[in-house]
């Protein structure tokens, strides 16, 4: 008999032997029925892997990570199995799953394939999954491996296995099909009921371009057919949402290859929705205490030698600029923190002037890749609406907590309501990643988990994912369409501090050393404004929209009465424009449609007779008519509504 | 006879072999008592020269700057005198009048001389005045001339006269004292009434570091004792009002070593100041049509090789920043213009859309050697409140004037009522100097002159000032201490619409090319905040202060009290802080003069019961007792009569 511990810390005695599938059935019918992987000792193992030792088991279903994971890499084995049938001769090379699906990267090997093949192979897939084909793990030999491939000519297989330990070396199989694979599986093939094959692309083997180009096939697969059928639903609706789209449609950004990539320009309409987003953090940070403080975009190679940030990115970042006469280096700033820091130092400082509260929208620059880039959410230069608090370990609980209530309103204002938090520690094992005394780190570590505790927030802690100075808590929104963003950080810091030599007198005379905290609400501005982008679909909250109003005359008639409306609106901070053009009321309508502009206002005879306007509603409709003021209220109203209060 | 055409036009027919000094007197006695140089057909003469052939005579006085030039040039002369009597052995190297006073670069040849010396010279030099010895100039051969100074052992003068033509050498004597000199002296040293040596400094020969380290004693003189009086007043209230020294005692700026010298860091107080003067500017820009945009910090080389400014600055300029993988070339961009450019080029224009207004407080970075960096004016980042303009050439005439009133209200609001303009031309002389056509250059240069006659501006015109891609407008304010400060300017640009193939769709249906008008109102933040505290010695006008008002308490018994005043004038956004230190009144008083807070409120038991505050204005004194209420009108009562309407 054997122990296995379950996930809620329950031990059963089974047999030696006794499958992931055999303890599932054990629990219930209806558990083995969704049991689809399993891990065990923290490795993954299949449903059919017999147990021969003590240890702990997580079964997964399709609802967890896992679970999807060794559905899709399972599905990835069944278009493999398809392709080879079908295109004889083609060479498999690696088949992973990914965050949304599978991929196999083939050697065609002189055949051909197009997306309009991809149907006929998605067929052959789900005629090969009605089999309910069990997929089963083998051991081989290295030698026997390696002959196997040798035998079909596979060159790429043979180079993996010759990197492989002679032991180690394991097959699946199903039905007439074998790969060489590390497990993982679904129990049968029965259980795809959905596929559908989505691109293909080129990739080279192992990720370096002077080796062969390959041939990609992405895929994702689902056990329902309903499941398929929203998963596709919601790709088109992202890709309406695509802020590179909307960006473009709206007029708030542009990208040009003269400046670089990577380098947002921002159109008027852009900047000015930037600058109300700036306005209103602006007003919750003065009601916080925060001061506004101005810094230059770059600074002396030994400011960032100080910091540590030399150290850890000098040779991936942008490089030095050099001045003509004499020996200086300048980096552009890849943070604020160094320059709040020398502000800080600029005079002395005394217990009873903390805490301290530097913020600045600051652009900084940080060199990616040029295939890495991506809109405005992966980007070369970005203004972070940062802050840096000096405060004394007295005050840190309840700055950080502060810190957490500004987050909250700034979510709570922007209709972000479903987040998740994560509290990223050090990697204990890995010393030698980060900056700073151990004991100074465990200090930090603990302060973030109070405050998150005490705040009643839903979140997980991560090993390893700290910032290189320091521990944080990241802030994780849910869109509408269900992707998750990281958004707002708050970092503890002790660190810099004691780099950078930072003093206050305490009550006691001495000199002591202030801790600091980091933080950004937003993230950054660019990274920010591209996830509402893509959460609202561009019908941003009404006090954040461009355009508020649209008044649309029916005829060039009605213009005076329109530029009498467009005054009184504006009168009472309204955003509005007049559409005066000569065409029908009813493109007018459709265009201001389309620019997601909130409200329309229609003026024709009966309405400057009245001194009314004809309101309609975005995506809504017709709302009656009523007096400029009547209107005027009803915008304020629905402002007020949705606002949050912030209180300190 | 030779014909003397005089700066009124008018021609006076006089002998040949007249003087200037002659001429003077035939016109008036008065006047010639008051010359003391002239010039003649463009080139400096003395006033005892006699004129031999036609030509242009102009007569300086005191109130000329080259009357001044004169007047110092001849003091230099007479100080070296009185040095080569005290201090036997010296050898003089040069002489020159500067902008205020003169100096004269000495090899002290094993003498020593420091500032307790001065005196006894300045009283030698004023017993030589009283002499009256006239300045006489004579010509000397190439071989004389050095034999001279051979004789002396005076190498400087030797290398001076080696680089001379025989036949051009020139002396001046006067009294006992001779010396190299191309002319330009005052009749006489009688006219020199008050001297006042006011500094010793290092300076190497010819400016070149490799060279032998001179002594320079710099100097100033006047024709009356009165005016040097005057002079050394206002130096000392220059000293006082150096924004260098106020910008520290008043917390608004700092600058860090580790960050880089040049590099400004605004401290909450300054970045709050300068915030007010953008949201002041971006008002007004609003109402004139301009939106604004964001670009950034970098762009790349080849953005540069576009508009011309590599080829102009690259080399002299921060030098590019080189990325780790890929063969990129990035620029800290040293001017907005080429970025809004790219904006302007990210969508097709109309006629109809015309003119575009695209306004940015863009940061831009200029590499200026360390030895010129000074406060705040000249700095290596600064932040400039930039626009262009892209409109049609018919627009340009209107869209110039609107900039030039715009320049006047923000001038208007804030105190500098004193300016004049200067439209600087292209030197046709020299068009290597220039980018771009030269009927494209006339065309601009007559549309300013246009618009600055048209707006009844005081102008000068100056050749050769132009910027290398057009024709501009500078607007010089005199300060409060009659010191004369360039701040904003105007340009008129057809090059880089050219040169980035800038297009609008003309009512014709054909596409033309956009004029760019360039314009910056305030020049640079730094700049302009640095000039306005030297202006105002950091008594800012109300609406710009940092803090309006300090509540002094009597003591700590009135917190309470004070807090509820400090929350009625925030509400009425008025900014005030509250003094509630166990400090005597009288002290916090003073303080309250020194921070130049305009408003100090004091309360105590009498007013806490009456529900008023006791009112004292800056460097004014008492204002008796009002309530809260009353005083919060006052106050914006004082910035309302204070404010300039801006009309578009």
């Amino acid at each position: 008999m054997i122990g296995i511990t379950l996930p809620d810390g329950s031990v059963k005695q089974v047999e030696l032997g006794t499958t992931p599938m055999d303890v599932a059935q054990s629990i219930s019918e209806g558990l083995a029925r969704n049991v689809i992987s399993a891990s065990f000792n923290h490795e993954t193992v299949e449903t059919s892997t017999p147990l021969t030792e003590d240890g702990s088991l997580v079964l997964y279903t399709w609802r967890d990570d896992e679970g999807k994971k060794a559905f899709w890499h399972s599905s990835s084995h069944i278009m493999a199995q398809a392709l080879e049938e079908m295109y004889p001769g083609i060479k498999l090379t690696i088949g992973p799953a990914i965050e949304n699906g599978f991929y196999y990267d083939l050697d065609l090997n002189g055949n051909s394939i197009s997306e309009k093949d991809l149907p006929a192979v998605e067929n052959r897939m789900l005629e090969i999954a009605r089999g309910k084909h069990e997929f089963k793990m083998r051991t081989s030999s290295k030698e026997d491996a390696l002959n196997f491939y040798k035998g079909q000519g596979n060159e790429y297989k043979v180079e993996l296995i010759e990197n492989l330990e002679d032991g180690t070396i394991t097959f699946c199989d199903h039905d007439s099909f074998t790969d060489l694979c590390r497990g993982g599986h679904i129990p049968n093939t029965g259980i795809v009921k959905a596929v559908k094959l989505m691109s293909i692309a080129g990739a080279y083997w192992r990720g370096d371009e002077n080796n062969t180009q390959l041939t990609r096939i992405y895929g994702v697969s689902f056990p329902k057919q309903k499941d398929l059928k929203e998963h596709l639903a919601l790709l088109e609706e992202a890709k309406k949402r695509d802020h590179r789209k909307l960006g473009k449609e709206l007029e708030l950004f542009t990208f040009s290859q003269k400046v670089g990539q990577g380098l947002p320009l921002w159109l008027p309409k852009g900047a000015a929705l930037r600058e109300r987003l700036e306005n209103f953090l602006k007003k919750a940070q003065k009601k916080a205490g925060y001061e506004m403080v101005v810094s230059p975009h770059i600074g002396q190679k030994e400011l960032y030698v100080t910091s540590g940030h030399y150290e850890k990115y000098g040779e991936d970042s942008f490089q030095p600029i050099k001045t003509p006469n004499e020996n200086e280096e300048f980096l552009l700033k890849p943070m604020n923190c160094p320059h709040h820091c020398e502000i800080y130092k600029s005079k002395p400082w005394s217990y009873k002037d903390l805490p301290i509260r530097f913020a600045e929208f600051g652009t900084v620059y940080r060199y990616e890749q040029s295939g890495e880039l991506h809109g405005l959410t992966r980007v070369r230069g970005f203004t972070q609406d940062d802050a840096h608090i000096f405060c004394t370990p007295d005050q840190l609980d309840a700055e950080f907590k502060q810190v957490i209530d500004l987050v909250l309103y700034v979510f709570g204002s922007l209709g972000f309501e479903d987040f998740t938090t994560q509290v990223s520690l050090r990697d204990p094992d890995k010393p030698e990643k980060y900056i700073g005394d151990p004991e100074v780190w465990d200090k930090a570590e603990e302060a973030i988990i109070n405050a998150v505790q005490d705040k009643g927030l839903d979140y997980v802690m991560e090993t390893g994912e700290a910032a290189f100075y320091g521990p944080k808590l990241d802030f994780m929104v849910r869109d509408a369409l269900g992707r998750s963003w990281q958004l707002g950080t708050i970092q503890v810091d002790y660190t810099l501090p004691e780099r950078f030599e930072l003093k206050y007198k305490g009550s006691d005379n001495e000199l002591h050393q202030p801790v600091m905290i980091h933080r950004a609400p937003f993230g950054s501005m660019e990274r920010f404004v591209a996830i509402l982008l893509e959460h609202t679909g561009g019908n941003f909250p009404l006090w954040l929209m461009p355009e508020q109003v649209s008044i649309l005359s029916l005829s060039e008639k009605y213009e005076k009465y329109a530029q009498k409306v467009l005054n009184l609106l504006e009168n009472d901070e309204i955003r509005a424009l007049v559409d005066n053009r000569n065409e029908t009321i009813g493109k007018k309508i459709r265009e201001a449609e389309m620019d997601k502009i909130p409200y329309m206002l229609i003026l024709g005879e009966q309405e400057e007779k009245d001194g009314t306007v004809s309101v309609r509603k975005h995506s809504e409709g017709d709302l009656g008519t009523m007096s400029v003021e009547e209107f005027s209220e009803l915008i304020h109203s629905e402002i007020e509504k949705n606002s949050v209060e912030f209180n300190v």
